[in-house]
C-alpha cells in the first residue's frame, strides 16, 4: 500500500487550477496535506519553492517525493493512481480521448480567456489604481463570449456534462476557470441559461468543496461588489 | 464521407501537430487513409469540413466512426489503442504523468512562442507584401528565446529526450512545432548545441517519417532562402 499521508499540494486557491485539484482531493477524499503559496506574497519566487518547481508556478504536487507540475497533469496523475470514481476520467479509449480533447483546447480558449478578464479587472486595476481600458476590456469580453459559445454550442451541445453524462476533470478545469472573473464582481453565464445549468449540475456533482474552494474568490468578490 | 471501418485522419503538412500526428502513423506502420484540407485554399471552413469538425480546424482523427480532434488527444489515443511501442506513451504512473506534464505545458510555450515567429516571417509577410515589424519579430524571438531555455535547462537538464530516457510525444509535438520557423529560413535552433543534439536524436528515432512529413516544409525553406 502507498504511504498516503506522503501526499502533498502547493496551492493557491486565487489560482483556478489550484482548486481544481483542491476540489478534486477534498471530494474525493484522497489524505494529503496543503502548502498555501501566496502568490501576491510572491511566495512562488522564494528559493525554496523555485528548487521544488523551476517554473515558479503552482499547483505542484507532490507524492511520495514525486514532483509534478501542470493542473492537467496533476488531475491526471492523481485519478489514475488513486481510488476514485471512474467518471472522473474514464478508461473506455472513446470517453478518455473525449477529455484529452477538451483539456488541450482548455489551454487555449476556456483559460486564457477567462483569466484575461480577470486580470484586467482585478489585478491590472488593483496595480494601477485605473479601471481597465473600455476599448481593451470589450474586446476580452468578445473573446471570451466566443468561448463560451463553443462550450454550449459544441462541448454541451447534446450532453449534461462537457464530456458526456457525467462529470469529468474537463468539467472541474473549466468550472474554476469560469467563476475567476466573479472576483472582480463579474458572473460571466448571466445570460447564458445552458451554461448557467451546467454549472449548476457540477455545483450539485461536487458539493462542499465546490465552495470551500472558492470561499477566497467569494470574499474578493463581495469586496468588489461593496465598493461599487 | 467517412468510412465507417477505417483510420482516416485530415492533415495539412504546413500545420505543425498535423505533422506530428502523419509521423506517428507512419513511423508505426499504422494502416490509415490521410484526407488532405489545404489551409491555404480555405478547405478547413468548407460545409462539408465544418459538418466533420466545428471548430475548422487539423487535425482531424476519426477512426472507425469515432471523429476526435486535438493533436494531443490524437496521439495519446492511437498510442494506447494502437500496437505501438510503450516508450511513446508510457503505462506506467510517473512516466505517463511526465508527458502529460510536459504536453499541458506545450500548448501555452513551445506552440505559441515558436508559431509566431512562423505567422510573422511567412504568413503575414506573405499577405501584406512588407517584412515584419522589426520591433515586434525582435519580441516574439525574444519570447521564444524564454521557452529554448526552459526547454534546455529544465526538461532536458538530465536526460536525452524531454520525458526521459526514451522519446515521447512530448519530443514527437515538440519537434514539430520548433522545426516551423524554418518555413521562413530561420532556423531556431542554432547557437543551442543542446537542442541541435536533441532534434538530432529525434530524427534519428523518427528515421524517413520525419523528412517525409516536412518535405512541404523544406520546400518553403528553399523558397525563402532563394528569395534572400
Amino acid at each position: 500500500m502507498a504511504d498516503r499521508t506522503a501526499l502533498e499540494v502547493y496551492l493557491d486557491l486565487l489560482s483556478q487550477p489550484c482548486r481544481a485539484v483542491h476540489i478534486f482531493l477534498n471530494h474525493n477524499k484522497i489524505p494529503h496535506t496543503v502548502k498555501l503559496v501566496a502568490l501576491r506574497k510572491g511566495e512562488h519566487k522564494t528559493p525554496e519553492f523555485t528548487r521544488l518547481n523551476p517554473m515558479q508556478k503552482v499547483p505542484v504536487m507532490v507524492d511520495k517525493g514525486f514532483v509534478l507540475t501542470e493542473s492537467d497533469a496533476i488531475l491526471k496523475y492523481l485519478a489514475t493512481n488513486y481510488d476514485v470514481p471512474e467518471h472522473w476520467y474514464p478508461r473506455q479509449p472513446e470517453k478518455r480521448a473525449r477529455v484529452d480533447e477538451y483539456t488541450a483546447w482548455h489551454h487555449t480558449n476556456t483559460r486564457p480567456h477567462a483569466a484575461k478578464v480577470f486580470i484586467m479587472e482585478v489585478l491590472l486595476a488593483r496595480m494601477t489604481g485605473e479601471p481597465p481600458d473600455p476599448v481593451r476590456l470589450r474586446k476580452a469580453l468578445a473573446q471570451l463570449s466566443q468561448t463560451l459559445d463553443k462550450l454550449e454550442d459544441m462541448f454541451l451541445k447534446r450532453q449534461p456534462f462537457l464530456c458526456g453524462d457525467d462529470i469529468t476533470l474537463a468539467d472541474l478545469l473549466a468550472v474554476c476557470e469560469l467563476m475567476q472573473p466573479l472576483g472582480g464582481g463579474r458572473d460571466i453565464l448571466t445570460e447564458r441559461p445552458k451554461l448557467v445549468a451546467w454549472r449548476s449540475r457540477v455545483q450539485s456533482a461536487l458539493k462542499d468543496s465546490f465552495d470551500e474552494a472558492h470561499g477566497v474568490l467569494y470574499r474578493l468578490r463581495d469586496k468588489s461588489r461593496a465598493k461599487l
